[in-house]
């Protein structure tokens, strides 16, 4: 059992309702279901299984929401943001599934329920259909520009990732690392999902770098507050044991900013951790009011307003709108969300 | 150690060198080789490591050398064919790698070099760095119609994958499932290598059609061939240890021919070592013995030959020439490996 932190920065007692900004999308999100749900459709029995559990799993959309979002802002009224919404989920879907497959030291520590299922080799390949399809959808939509957009950003995705498991382990992951990793792994995603409806709506170019940097500072901030939560957050709203991440061998923002200030022993206990991948005789309490001691969960809430300013800020060229407004209270969102 | 049959077809007794299609089309298989290379440079060390391994690795680059030969064949005059075998074997070696993901029961059986060094999550890592790396080279091209060939046919070898999955432990599957896995698996890459040269060339449909029917028998026969040497080789030839298909669970053409005319006793001894991936208290030359007391390895040969006939029929189409001859000589190679 771990003892959480409680939430400090007030900003949960809002009432910040994600049915606000998914009410005017939520047709299209529908639409966006159903191609989700037809991408299963397979005379593959595997393929099916797998499907049926992605889609009962849900999750919150986040991208595709986004996606649409901003193509209501430009005014785009064709139906390919549909598509490369969905695109981009099984993108997102792809990496969460490949995340999955696991060396067999993890299997002691616990396993998905995928992996536990149907092992690692059909879990990638589950992953490269997932992925395959995307591509293939993309394709269908024959829009050259936007799949060049998504096959950079999933180069970066990768290599965020590859960059993420060389860190594992580490005890002196710099903030400069972290957010490297942060960008190219969850970051650039989201810029580029919001980027695309400026390719299809045929908008200025300075109107989808913009709307990268609306969705990229969003993604940053995102994860932060990921991370946070693992800090702040109790098993079950999370779902997860919080402090799991240092358990995985990981160190997040909080760790990185409290290290320089802290004692041998208490850097020598974190190190502990992160290259033993457990908590052994350490009382994760311990590590949870060093991280308090220090302060730096609120210090990074502070960073995640200001990508949240540079999110809003990147909004700011175009013109009130109740999409706009969509996608100013998904950064209020993302910041408040407690799970 | 078990006891290998003696290869019965006398084909291996011909000179079929490979350097007689390699040549034509030397030039431009060092270009791919260069591209290959500059795949892996990368500000990640991992891929840098894993890239040094998998270019030291070498492989046939059957696909790539099929691809350049058949363009050569269609007088096609530009670039694009290096950059599409490039890409061919990115998705063969995206294919390979992801392979090498094992589950945890499989580690006692003996690891790959690269699950090994690497371990499985980096394993899929690397295998996504590369598929995507193979569909960015394939954008910069921009050649859209390539692109839906390929990403349908990576589609295919996923869900033939996961079927071979499927059928792994089966000690019934029939042959009609067999061709499937194989044509979906491998096959069709070999079809659609084959067949890109003749939208590159902007060559009529007829050609394209005939040309993915080469590559795809010859692709057939190649695994045939592949499957065949597991019951006629030696481990030291293969590098690996014969019959080591049906130790994995994975029942081939040679067995699945023997088994309906195979005694009770017979059946159970394959379905035990199929379902238990062990071969136990079982001697593997039983197995061999029967297989060839069957005669379903020289069976497996001669509709290898079919195929390669199949292959052969689809080239008559295109005037005589030296890429055209290198090609027939392609299937006659094929048949002849031993390895």
């Amino acid at each position: 059992m771990t003892t959480p932190l409680s939430s400090s920065s007030g900003l949960a007692d809002r009432s910040v309702r994600p049915e606000r900004f998914l009410d005017l999308v939520a047709p299209k999100l529908h639409l966006v279901e159903e191609e989700l749900a037809r991408r299963f459709v397979s005379d593959v029995r595997t393929v099916r299984e797998v499907g049926a559990h992605i889609l009962q799993g849900g999750g919150k959309r986040l991208r595709p929401v986004l996606l649409l979002l901003t193509s209501q802002m430009l005014g785009y009224r064709g139906s390919k943001d549909v598509t490369f919404a969905t695109v981009i989920e099984l993108i997102h879907t792809a990496t969460l599934v490949h995340d999955d497959v696991i060396d067999e030291a993890a299997v002691r520590r616990g396993r998905s329920s995928i992996n536990f299922q149907w092992g690692n080799h059909l879990t990638v390949l589950v992953g490269d259909y997932l992925y395959t399809h995307s591509i293939d959808m993309g394709l269908a939509e024959g829009n050259i520009d936007v799949l060049r957009l998504l096959s950079g950003v999933t180069i970066r995705m990768t290599e965020g990732e590859i960059l993420g498991l060389e860190q594992l382990g580490r005890a002196d992951v710099s903030r400069e690392e972290y957010f490297d990793v942060v960008g190219r792994k969850t970051a650039a995603l989201f810029g580029a999902g919001c980027r695309i409806p400026a390719i299809l709506a045929d908008a200025p170019d300075s109107a989808g770098i913009s709307l990268f940097d609306y969705g990229f500072n969003l993604g940053v901030c995102f994860q932060l507050i990921d991370d946070i939560l693992d800090f702040t957050s109790t098993t079950e709203v999370l779902g997860k044991p919080a402090v799991s991440d240092l358990k995985e061998g990981k160190l997040t923002l909080p760790l990185i900013l409290a290290l320089p200030r802290a004692t041998d022993a208490e850097r020598g206990m974190v190190a502990r951790v992160a290259s033993e991948r457990t908590f052994g005789d350490i009382d994760p309490a311990a590590i949870l009011s060093m991280v308090q001691r220090y302060g730096t969960v609120d210090q990074c809430r502070v960073i995640a307003r200001e990508y949240a300013d540079r999110a809003l800020g990147a909004l700011r060229q175009f013109p009130s709108s109740p999409a706009r407004e969509a996608l100013e209270f998904a950064v209020e969102f993302v910041q408040s969300r407690d799970r």
